[in-house]
């Protein structure tokens, strides 16, 4: 199983989340290219410790929006679109290829990665994107997404999602986070479910029924209070049930 | 002999030059990457447009500096310095190689480009940039700089250029803008003068002396008025005088 | 009558528009305050040529995107959106004063002026900011528009204004730009119509049928060939059928 | 005495410093405008904080550059400068007034604060400026400084500050923080020499020898470890001393 999470998205003289750590941890580094957060700076030095890390480096694309984090949607032409994308590869490839490595997936970020799991002229830009910047890479989405489907049609790998600490319907979708107990906070429980979710085991929905997941990566956060510890503690879980915890990308 | 010319340097809605007629013109474009001008949209179209038109694409790499078009001196760290351009290397080498070529050769811009000629810090800070990217980057500059000299010594291919429109002192120095003189707007008067270059023959110095230059490629304007005319009677020039406009990168 | 106009929409090194041959002509100018256009300088400048050609100052406000020139559908927090407004208010008052005048009316721009037309959450966060501001502030938009209702609502004084070079459904509203013959192009027949906005005479919709418009304020362009020409002929006919043109400001 | 500090230098999602426990310690907040720190949604938050809480609220004014936090000298046009300083002290009025007060003074932040120690045309360009604006705003600044010097010579209130936690030399300017022993940590002596500074006793220089600096204001930092709990232990050992905290702003 592949654990996944957001680095890299400090701005400047400012940080969010403790990337060290994480790097620690996780398998998958999503790493943010400047348009949303991130700057030239901070990707050398999260791709390099990545690379010294074992960790995969993954594309964070989002919009353009510093000020919003990429947290909000934007009603761009889809040409606009893809050439955002495209551009904020080629700037993280650059820093992968310095650290020895190069970017392994791509997974969109925020309002973004939320806009196409419907909005399907934005989904086409971002699988435009990678079809034309290189069609090998893999994309990592929300199962059942616009994006995915869009994606495997174009013939791109596309590797599907599952949140550790997120609740979700009886039909396998995300809870909104405006509802109560959209997100859990019980380490122990989210290491649990985890497991479940490496191990085919059934975890509990929402309503308490019964809910298999299948993802091929986990996503941990890295932002909020205890995040860390949170992550720490699936892995630990996992490797205890004897999951091999690794990058999915090759 | 190359010609290379500043495209790219639009931004969002705004346009600044003619690209279209410049790439009729010209065997080398640096291309702004974003920093300074430019944006995505802008450089996928602008490399598709070079590559069929024949014409090599190069990385017009600036300070972070949209509002001052990268024409402010900017007293940053190096080591900032150093990843900037290394990011606005890989953001153009993505639209280059989508458009079928990659990235040829590298040119710093405006404040950047002056800076250099003299900041020890700041001239090592870009060489870093190219030996840690592609150490087979060519570099474009000012015979005499600091940039050149280092970028030598850390064995970059250096290529020297001469400005078409400007007026140089016994020295083989530019003529600083602010003095009467600098800037030549005889379109007659500049083709010549670029012919003797090639030709390594002796042009006027801006006292009336014989100087030689020896440029491997000419820099044109393509942002003031009748500046694609003066290009066009430069190139047309230089081939009825029998020299070979064809781009320095291999 | 007021004639309304974009103006100050340049960007740092990138012009846009013609302001100064726009300020001989139109009453009201709508200038940008940075967010998705303009900058410091630029208004510094159109502001005190706005005042010595005693044209009254009005704050074109827009969604924080340069590269998208406010063009594009921001769905940002409604408090995040009144900040912005406010911020930019301010800005522009400062330059305004300098100028020995004060912001006179706020115009909404582009993908926002569309947005308020019916997105009721953003339209109140922008009479919120104009109520927190300055509830003397008169708003200029688009007649029948959610926004211009809500600042009715709100206590503020509403401008409804008419849109020299657009065609109109029988409805009264705007006929889609996607659509064929939704704007017009001929100088003397947009000047008729502006005299008949203007004198309470019948104008033509797109299907021929009669409509009246009792605009309070007329916009014209500035940003496409020919634009200053048709202000002002559009002008001088309403000059010659004995319509006052001045601001709609006090 | 006045105690002042830097708010407001969060951006967007990120954070800096503990706006809200320092604006219960200090009186005058130098709230960053936007430019290298800071947004309208930030700015509208601090200003209503600090007129509840009675603390004055200055501009702090700084170079276009969010990605270097303003600590970057860029060798800008003046007039450009005293633009954009305009520009910022018109935006945060409006936060100001809506909250119910004003803006009390003008301090500039980082590079350009060093910057106007020296250089005489950016100097001036920021007196320009608030002279423009409102020539009874006072400004804030280092004794000795050209800026301090030239507003004084412009018939702007000058006011003089002192840096709580920095080591000065026997000529009373700041040791220069590339050396050992510029700045202080002991929150028991930076709080004893706070008192000696506004009663008008000795302070130990960074040789030991007698130093008597006669400040109007003392900077206390918010955004280092322990930043708020030194600030606190400032203010109470001036007020066990009988000294009246207060702004200097009227």
């Amino acid at each position: 199983m592949d654990l996944n999470s957001d680095l890299g998205e400090g701005f400047g003289q400012w940080t969010l989340g403790d990337d060290d750590a994480l790097l620690g941890v996780v398998t998958s580094a999503n790493v943010a290219c400047g348009f949303h957060a991130s700057d030239a700076s901070i990707m050398l030095r999260v791709c390099a410790k990545a690379v010294e890390s074992g960790v995969a480096i993954g594309a964070q694309v989002g919009y353009r929006d510093l000020p919003g984090f990429g947290r909000r949607f934007i009603d761009m032409e889809p040409a606009a679109l893809t050439a955002d994308v495209v551009y904020q590869l080629g700037a993280l490839e650059a820093f992968a290829r310095i650290a020895g490595d190069r970017v392994r997936y791509v997974k969109p970020h925020g309002a973004l990665y939320n806009a196409i799991v419907h909005h399907e002229e934005q989904a086409a830009a971002v699988v435009a994107a990678v079809v034309a910047y290189d069609r090998t890479l893999p994309v990592l989405g929300l199962p059942g997404s616009v994006f995915l489907a869009q994606a495997a049609a174009a013939g791109l790998t596309t590797v599907a999602e599952a949140f550790a600490d997120r609740a979700y319907t009886p039909e396998g979708t995300l809870v909104s986070r405006r509802l109560d107990g959209a997100v859990l906070h019980d380490p122990a429980e989210i290491a649990r479910r985890c497991v479940a979710m490496a191990t085919g085991d059934l975890i509990a929905d929402v309503d308490g029924g019964p809910l298999v997941l299948t993802p091929e990566s986990i996503c941990v956060h890295g932002d909020t209070p205890g995040a860390v510890e949170i992550a720490r503690q699936v892995r630990e879980a996992l490797t205890t049930a004897g999951v091999t915890v690794a990058p999915f990308a090759p």
